[in-house]
């Protein structure tokens, strides 16, 4: 009678959850998920996510991993007999709509949301032009003052690289290594005024990508120059680097984990 | 002591409206903005709309037209004191956050939203895929079941051209001409699962992109084919077009107006 371990490809809107992680008393998504989990297999299983979003930070590609048990009697949902579309879509019928299960594949058992993941991608929306939007107010940071993209764009190439990320990070007792591998970040003009930034790592600090967004805003703003990024990675002092940008122009687009666990490809037979 | 005549771009979210048009005692897109200009002009003025959009119907192109009154005391906001930039701006801050003024501009007093459009552009957006999702939920109409896009584009291109859309008409009382020119009709497909459909014409008449859109995804589930598509507008009768799609994926994206009035470029400079 073992477990089976499943990976589970989430969405959700911050905007209405307190954050990502389980808290007391308010709406979280790990709550949510864990929820909809404990009606379906009938006992409350723990849902680990492969990392914490804060409160209003939205996920376009967050993953979980759950141990499903194996039915002990023919009342419980038995995956044998249960394909994992319809588990899904079971979840969704249940679950708040601001969160969903996009897909789903079993794993196998050394497979964990968190420890397994080697890079994480996220997107930070900008919205850049006088008037405030009624379309994107939720997802995208409005700034009115024309921004410098060339300028922007020079700062965000001097983040690239393996540094020590100490000037960008929030204290909150976080103890992980500073050191961060960042692969790629770049400044993206979709639409008139409309622009993305885009940044993945092997691994983040707390706060990193919205204190990263808010000094290059600085130096769009030409409130200080790209050099100045680089000072503030040398000197590894946070009151070097810009302030932290607000959550809800945040989202976590994409977690990749090691080949051997063949994730996407297993996701991907699900989601047909 | 004339009036300016100001046309307006408007942007808008149609969840929370019970649509465009004013009606007694519901909240709609035209009472709303009315209310922000009788705050700023200190008198009621009326706004006239490009055209209605239905409830939950959003717009990221609507165009409007209101008279701006000259002040006839300091106390009043005179036009020649103030720029365009800055009454959107204030307007902005009056109104609900899911309505925006995008830009303005003064046009000429022969300028009018609804009579003067020559083409009005639409967008319906598609969620195609199992499950549904929390992000795109409130902008696309979720189909699960997978669309044959090959049929869908060859019955979508059935509809350009001058033809009476009498089948594709919601009677609501409404007496225009059923006769439109369909200068675009296309399916996009964005990225994995994410279609959409536009759709220009000289005219709409009442729900036709809902019903075209109904209709395409019988289609695209091989539940007619797209040869039905040029029978219903042959024979014109509404019994042989499909249901009118839900209003949520449909999108005002564009009105076009005669070059004389030079809207775009007028627009484009308050816009900087």
């Amino acid at each position: 009678m073992t477990d089976q371990r499943i990976a589970l490809l989430l969405e959700y809107s911050g905007k209405n959850f307190h954050g990502s992680q389980l808290q007391e008393g308010v709406a979280t998504v790990q709550q949510e998920i864990e929820r909809a989990v404990a009606i379906l297999a009938r006992q409350p299983l723990r849902v680990h996510l492969s990392g914490r979003t804060d409160a209003g930070v939205h996920a376009s590609g967050q993953v979980a991993h759950v141990d499903w048990p194996r039915a002990e009697n023919s009342a419980e949902l038995d995956l044998k007999d249960l394909d994992l579309k319809e588990l899904a879509w079971r979840l969704n019928g249940i679950m708040r709509s601001d969160l969903a299960v996009v897909t789903m594949s079993f794993v196998r058992p050394d497979f964990h949301a968190r420890f397994s993941a080697r890079r994480r991608e996220y997107v930070y929306r900008i919205l850049n032009r006088p008037q405030r939007s009624a379309l994107l107010k939720d997802t995208h940071l409005h700034v009115r003052q024309p921004l410098d993209l060339k300028a922007m764009s020079d700062a965000a190439s001097r983040v690239l690289g393996r540094h020590d990320f100490s000037a960008f990070r929030s204290t909150n007792g976080e103890k992980s290594s500073p050191l961060c591998d960042v692969e790629r970040c770049e400044i993206l003009n979709l639409r008139e005024g409309e622009l993305e930034f885009w940044i993945a790592a092997d691994h983040f600090v707390y706060n990193m990508v919205r204190i990263i967004v808010g000094t290059l805003i600085e130096v769009g703003l030409a409130k200080r120059d790209a050099l100045s990024v680089s000072e503030a990675l040398q000197k590894g002092d946070r009151n070097l680097a810009g302030p932290t940008a607000p959550p809800w122009g945040l989202t976590l687009s994409k977690v990749s984990y090691p080949d051997e666990f063949r994730l996407w490809e297993l996701m991907n037979q699900e989601m047909r």
